[in-house]
């Protein structure tokens, strides 16, 4: 008898549902001009909400030139590229935002993907697999696209424990000094919201002989005073070898890239399945992410506002008792600690506070640390932050989730 | 002493170099209302040429009202999708494309990703990681996106020669009808222009019990009564499982998809890391796309204005005894057979016609099988065709490039 093949599927499908990891999708519509301000198509029809966790870090997505850039683009050149790379797709909008990806950080080249995904994948893998017996040091919480490129690489690999150079160093030892090296590790890391050692690791992998590869799509256009990450904030952009970032976080638009030396950068345009035979970006994206990064090379206000309205945000949820996650960066994680709990607040701000805020469950983050992740922006004002503190009081009252401190949520009761 | 990585990747280019296999990319500028006009940044300035191997195949990319859909949602909702589809980036416009590229292919449900590379890729190895045991049948030609995907499932593989059903059928029969098998294979090949044997390879998955997958990217939008692609032509769409295709070459935008039942749908969106872990396709990539699916869906003029001027361009090359590869499909590939007059030719027909073919070397095709793959679109008329029948002719004539048929050629001279 013929395998029945409908029945695993199901099966996969009815497995997530019953360990309450089924995702459901919310259906947005963004309202440009009046960011973070959306449309939500949701079962009981359409109604307005505020989104609170865009990657849009900077709502640079809606900027009025990023805008006009876009749409000139399409008018003068129509939509897609028309080919890959090599076929008729390096349009004349890519190879000036790669221009000035290398200008943004201080590389001699650049190079766009589709996605931040497969610019983590293919670039680690291509990389370490051109590297005679390369073997690859790992933060344990690394983002999947590396990891995927990781693996991909065939590479030996050692993982070490997240943002600990000392065991960092033990590795790098334990090796020696010959052996080609790659280490890849994070700036920000967007779930927690601390900081990689840049500064550190540079240091050991000067003293170790090893290569750098750092991922700062959760930095570009948001620390460093031209927007080029972290590294660029802590002076230590000329010691990353390779720099990977993404155009579709505060950039606002879609697209990974890696900056890097000219030979490096070539060897992945040259060898890189994932880069070779996919269609290039689109020159209207190209154009648009162009001039986003323009702007944010040129203006500090953005992130200065971003800053201060992130800090805002945590200093008014922790005086309210909420369980902020200590986080260094723009990101502002509450811990809720259930998957179904974590779900029924994401749930109930939607339907009784027009909030919106994706619950983060596993496999994004650890079992237990089930959270809600909330991303300010400078168009989340004092008073939506005011909202927001309101309704996440109510909702943690509500549902009975843990404060931060039992006696100030007792006392607000 | 510490690792020289830079010589590592010096070499790899210098090798590459010297095998004559280093890949120029022509920097192009399209415009819009022209096609296939554009502008051409070349070393010594920029001028105007004509694109004769986009895989825009059929002009859609500056069709009025797709251009018209993608400024129209940048307008409104601005530029990026802002997230990942469960954090905030399933956008209004995408879930409206997804519903119809379900209808396109009659299947119950569609799932977008932002390439064809990463769509075959992700679906084909999280479908069969998901089946026990399975062993994938993949064909010998298939696309690198494809063999991306198998290599990462893990599972067990056969490759059957190109469209041979007979080696599938020892295959099948080899591996038993117990056993789960998933057969993975393509429409359209597109450097050679041949069809895969999709009712052969249907009737030999029901006999064994094998699902199918294919691959019909150089195919949706150009063939059958609404644009669904060889299946649809041939009346097998209902017994595809798993339909593969993109919006980056007849649809002329950008990103691949998937259309399924809704539980395999489902299985994708909810397992596959190179979809989970990215940024959304944007709004306007989504409504542009929906709109020339739309008007590909409603009209066939297009289609037949391309059938036409490919059958054209192959009668007019072939009457001047160019080598055309038989091809049954709009896909026109001219026989060099050497990789350094293959790219020569392309030079030349820039240099002195203004004409741009990219040269088809190794890797993508075999050795000794070099080829200028041309493809004709609405947009080429019969004077195009007849300038590049003529600019062939004093390239291989300049260049010593065999002719098919040696009397005529030496007629001509």
């Amino acid at each position: 008898m013929a395998f029945d093949y409908a029945s695993v599927f199901r099966s996969a499908i009815e497995d997530i549902t019953a360990e309450k990891r089924y995702r459901v999708f919310a259906e947005l519509e963004r309202v440009a001009g009046r960011f973070p301000r959306a449309i939500y198509h949701g079962a009981s029809g359409k109604r307005e909400i505020t989104i609170w966790c865009s990657n849009d870090y900077l709502g640079m997505g809606q900027h009025p030139d990023v805008i006009a850039a876009a749409t000139d683009a399409i008018d003068r050149m129509g939509v897609g590229a028309g080919g890959t790379r090599n076929i008729s797709g390096t349009n004349h909008p890519l190879v000036s935002l790669e221009a000035e990806l290398a200008d943004l950080h201080g590389k001699e080249a650049a190079l766009a993907f589709t996605s931040g995904f497969i610019s983590n994948e293919a670039s680690i893998s291509t990389i370490a697999r051109l590297i005679p017996e390369c073997l690859i040091l790992s933060d344990e919480l690394n983002h999947a696209s590396m990891i995927e490129g990781v693996r991909r690489s065939g590479c030996d690999k050692k993982i070490f424990r997240h943002n600990d150079v000392e065991h960092l160093e033990d590795l790098l030892q334990a090796a020696g000094k010959e052996r080609p090296k790659l280490i890849v590790f994070e700036s920000v890391y967007s779930m927690d919201g601390d900081i990689g050692p840049v500064g550190k690791i540079c240091d050991l992998a000067e003293r170790y002989g090893a290569m750098t590869y750092i991922d700062e799509v959760h930095a570009v256009g948001m620390y460093g005073p031209r927007g080029g990450g972290i590294a660029e904030r802590e002076g230590e952009m000329g010691r990353i070898d390779v720099v990977e970032g993404t155009l579709a976080k505060a950039f606002g638009c879609l697209g990974g890239y890696i900056a890097s030396t000219s030979d490096i950068v070539d060897s992945v345009r040259s060898f890189a399945p994932g880069f070779i035979f996919t269609t290039a970006l689109p020159p209207t994206i190209a154009a648009a992410a162009t001039a986003s990064i323009r702007i944010l090379k040129a203006s500090s206000a953005e992130r200065e506002a971003q800053q201060r309205q992130a800090t805002r945000t945590k200093d008014v949820l922790l005086a309210r008792g909420l369980p902020v996650m200590p986080s260094v960066t723009h990101i502002v994680p509450i811990l809720v600690g259930d998957p179904e709990l974590c779900k029924a607040a994401s749930d109930r701000l939607m339907d009784k506070h027009d909030i919106y805020i994706q619950p983060i469950n596993y496999p994004t983050v650890p079992r237990g640390t089930e959270r809600l992740r909330i991303t300010p922006t400078p168009f989340h004002d004092d008073r939506l932050i005011e909202g927001l503190a309101e309704a996440l009081s109510e909702v943690w009252d509500t549902l009975g989730i843990p404060y931060a401190d039992t006696d100030r949520a007792a006392a607000a009761e």
